[in-house]
């Protein structure tokens, strides 16, 4: 509801933006979503299978409703599409593991104080925020955060997997899927994937279960000073940068053409903002999220992102959306 | 921008939308708006003003412009029609001091468990939650939510005020604002405010400045049991009964009937759900903070409103919005 005149509505919801958040968090905790899904629709009927009560539950798939989550009509609340595809536990798209990692008690804390990570200039938890080393949030992550992760690894699969032999760095690899994609498409690729070990974990089970365990190698310790190897025909640098300043960047980027064959391509995915640094919204909101949880961290456009590759010696940058997201895949050539 | 295939975006934004919140009362609390209403356009000419950093000043306004609160160009950043009138301190429509009330501890901390709200079936607060005896929220709630209340206090007014000798009660007075306008419109008013003691102080000082004290008298106490006399020609029962049962509502009017003349009016003011309890949003998402922060408050409808005064003996309930808001005044007639 955009006023035309002034009006106090945008403050007034925004202020109570959060009770959103809360109370979607609470559909996904009690498991809202499934219930409806197997068939309870009333408040009466979800209390026994939510352990919570009708006048809770009434309240809080009401607000759902109105924001969106569910229908609601004389015999009660139905999911949306939306609902039924990404907050239903068994379907293959359930969004609700991304809550443990937004949630996380470590993100949550960074959050709550903007005004210092304002005044700060970054965040004000302990060290580096979210990338101290073995951090356990980036367990939460890999687990929680790979659903929204398939469109972008198909489109880089699509751009860089090719079809003969290809040795791929996976750096900061997570949820493993962007490598695990690749070795999918060709079974000629070999993975090797960089990350803290409890993070490996995690990514070496997403390798199994795509039954490309046997090209999935995975590389203990931190991409800044680990030793990844050499002669690889491709580098991924995903979600990465964006906790980092250009420096740093630059720096690494140097360090993996190190690692690179001669006219192998470094791959980059990032939330790119517009020039102007307010559009498209997810990206330009996205800068928040990384001055409240890093120490230097920011979304970057895609003539910064190109900039930074090219100042480590690499060339010919190109850019490439990922369909339908805000995500831009930058290729780079050694 | 609602998905039109199935799309993570809802639930990822939702996820996200506390962010909205803290970057809002990060703006409040540093005073960016002020600033920039006194000049200052960039992060760098920000910075000292704000005792900020330029980064995080960058990253503040930007977020801030991608959700409509600022816009930006070559210059830097400007304020909206909105931010000018609601969030620049010298504005008299200033609304910053909500934020004192909505992130007041309490209120912050009872939001935090809205699963365990939706599990209860009421706040997990101690107590009653937000209405326990004297809790200073209700001071923060008297300072800072007079702004929004205007238009409900003018319509009020218009409504009741009448032009002769008139003896208002004024139930949980809060700042006092819905009194003082019927004592400005009608000069031979006197008003009987009922509040605690710290936040009639408040109310005190609204009265003061509206020229209206030597016909405003302070009752201090609890509206449940306080003695508040009798002969009242009108009763006004404001954003009260939203924090209690049906029950404990209909006792409540009772024992006001008790104080009021016969054919003397009952005004109750709240934000009113239609009866399929999921509009209007406001109204509808009001559930949740009632929810959250009382032990057995809730949005009603019109028709449980009046049902509510008919079965405390009045009658001829009739409803009257408030121009351009979510708030709907009920008359009900002894």
């Amino acid at each position: 509801m955009p006023p035309t005149a002034p009006s106090p509505m945008l403050v007034f919801q925004t202020l109570q933006a959060h009770q959103h958040t809360s109370a979607l968090r609470a559909g996904i905790e009690l498991k809202l979503f499934s219930a409806i899904a197997a068939g309870a629709r009333t408040p009466e009927a979800l209390a026994p299978i939510c352990n919570a009560s009708p006048k809770g539950l009434r309240v809080l798939a009401d607000f759902l409703t109105t924001t969106g989550f569910l229908t609601k009509d004389a015999a009660g609340y139905a999911l949306t599409p939306d609902s039924q595809l990404f907050l239903v536990e068994s379907s293959p798209a359930y969004m609700g593991g991304m809550a443990n990692f937004l949630f996380h008690p470590f993100m949550e804390e960074g959050l709550r104080s903007v005004t210092g990570a304002v005044v700060k200039g970054g965040t004000t938890l302990p060290a580096e925020g979210s990338v101290s080393d073995d951090n356990p949030v980036w367990v939460d992550f890999a687990k929680g955060m790979a659903p929204i992760m398939y469109p972008a690894a198909g489109a880089i699969a699509e751009l860089t997997a090719g079809s003969g032999p290809l040795k791929v760095l996976d750096i900061a690899a997570g949820h493993g899927l962007f490598g695990v994609t690749i070795a999918q498409k060709n079974p000629a690729a070999h993975i090797h994937a960089l990350d803290w070990k409890n993070v490996l974990a995690v990514a070496h089970q997403n390798a199994a279960r795509a039954g490309v365990a046997d090209r999935w190698h995975a590389i203990e310790g931190s991409a800044f000073t680990a030793d990844p190897g050499a002669d690889f025909d491709l580098v991924l640098v995903t979600n990465f940068i964006h906790h980092f300043d250009v420096p740093t960047n630059v720096a690494l980027f140097q360090r993996l053409r190190a690692t690179m064959k001669p006219g192998a391509t470094l791959a980059i995915l990032e939330m790119a903002v517009n020039d102007d640094r307010i559009s498209p919204p997810g990206p330009a909101l996205f800068a928040m999220t990384m001055l409240t949880s890093t120490a230097h961290g920011d979304a970057y456009s895609r003539a910064e992102i190109a900039s930074m590759c090219t100042a480590a010696g690499l060339h010919s940058p190109t850019h490439h959306t990922v369909p339908n997201t805000d995500q831009t895949i930058t290729l780079a050539v050694n």
